[in-house]
């Protein structure tokens, strides 16, 4: 009775590692990979080791970069008054090709769910309250998604910060209720900063 | 403006280059994979290297193999006479499970396909005809899959070898019309080597 060889099936465990990725999808992955070009593989193997190796998260606002602290972190041209939350590093991706926000970011790495079982010390809230303490910042905008999670979130962290006196601002309604950042357009997530609200 | 930085746009090219993976999957498994643990993803990257460098296709019988010829073409206790023609190495994996068969293998990779302008120079023929020069042959099971395209290569297959004199059996219908081998369970498989019937 044979078995898959030993490189093929090492390969199909190491696909199903990732997210969405089951037994089939695995296979298929890997069998497809053997008839790829070589080049393209090699390439493929040293872009994995190269984003493990050179991505971090920036000690200050927790977004992704290979220098820390990050290039906005460091940029002084930026507004350095105002923070806006995400979730995601990919969010403040998303708000940059807006190109209209010109101040600092802060990712959260996540919301509150307790279906999840994540409270407030899961997620990067303490590093923020800690940003504040600085003087320097008037205004937060929470831009967490407009999802149940996202506004309880939102919620908290507005409890949390306006008793120090820093207005605290949501993204208005321009997003679509049950979307995602990652996925608007950048004119609904322009109308979006501009019609904030304080909380 | 903000762009990804340069290794998670590279490893989300990478990404894109496998089948079934569009833009937004590609940037979700690349950031999934910085959050990974670091020995998880040096050992993805070493099982594509080797995956591409250790595994070939038998120079006999065009399955995946580490060694060449494959451990199965050279098994000497293995029934000479009988050669089973299947569309892709995956097939011969769901056939050995099955651990009722006992000839040897040829794969095909691939099917007649005019839609897609695949013909007999483009899939494994020639060399399962040179194979059945040898005269130890005596029957040629073909059980490419039980679609329109199968069905078509298959009959192409007897058409050509039949007037040899060679025996040229099609699988039974204990698969399921429009399935693939690969997803059939073994009793479904034991049936259909058992119903097999001349073309």
């Amino acid at each position: 009775m044979q078995q898959y060889p030993q490189p093929i099936a090492n390969l199909i465990d190491s696909y199903k590692k990732l997210p969405g990725i089951g037994d089939k999808t695995a296979t298929r992955l890997a069998f497809y990979t053997i008839d790829m070009d070589e080049d393209d593989v090699t390439k493929f193997a040293q872009n994995l080791i190269a984003a493990k190796r050179d991505l971090h998260y920036c000690s200050i606002c927790g977004n992704i970069t290979e220098q820390d602290p990050c290039e906005i972190c460091t940029d002084k041209t930026r507004d350095q008054s105002t923070i806006l939350v995400v979730e995601q590093p990919k969010d403040v991706m998303s708000m940059e090709r807006m190109n209209d926000y010109h101040g600092l970011y802060h990712v959260l790495h996540g919301v509150l769910s307790p279906i999840e079982g994540l409270g407030p010390e899961d997620i990067n809230i303490t590093s923020l309250i800690k940003r504040l303490q600085k003087d320097t910042v008037k205004e937060v905008i929470v831009a967490t998604n407009a999802t149940p999670e996202g506004e309880a979130t939102a919620r908290y962290i507005a409890q949390l910060i306006k008793p120090a006196g820093i207005k605290v601002t949501r993204l208005a309604h321009g997003l679509s209720v049950g979307s995602d950042i990652e996925y608007a357009d950048e004119m609904t997530l322009i109308k979006a900063v501009e019609g904030r609200q304080e909380m």
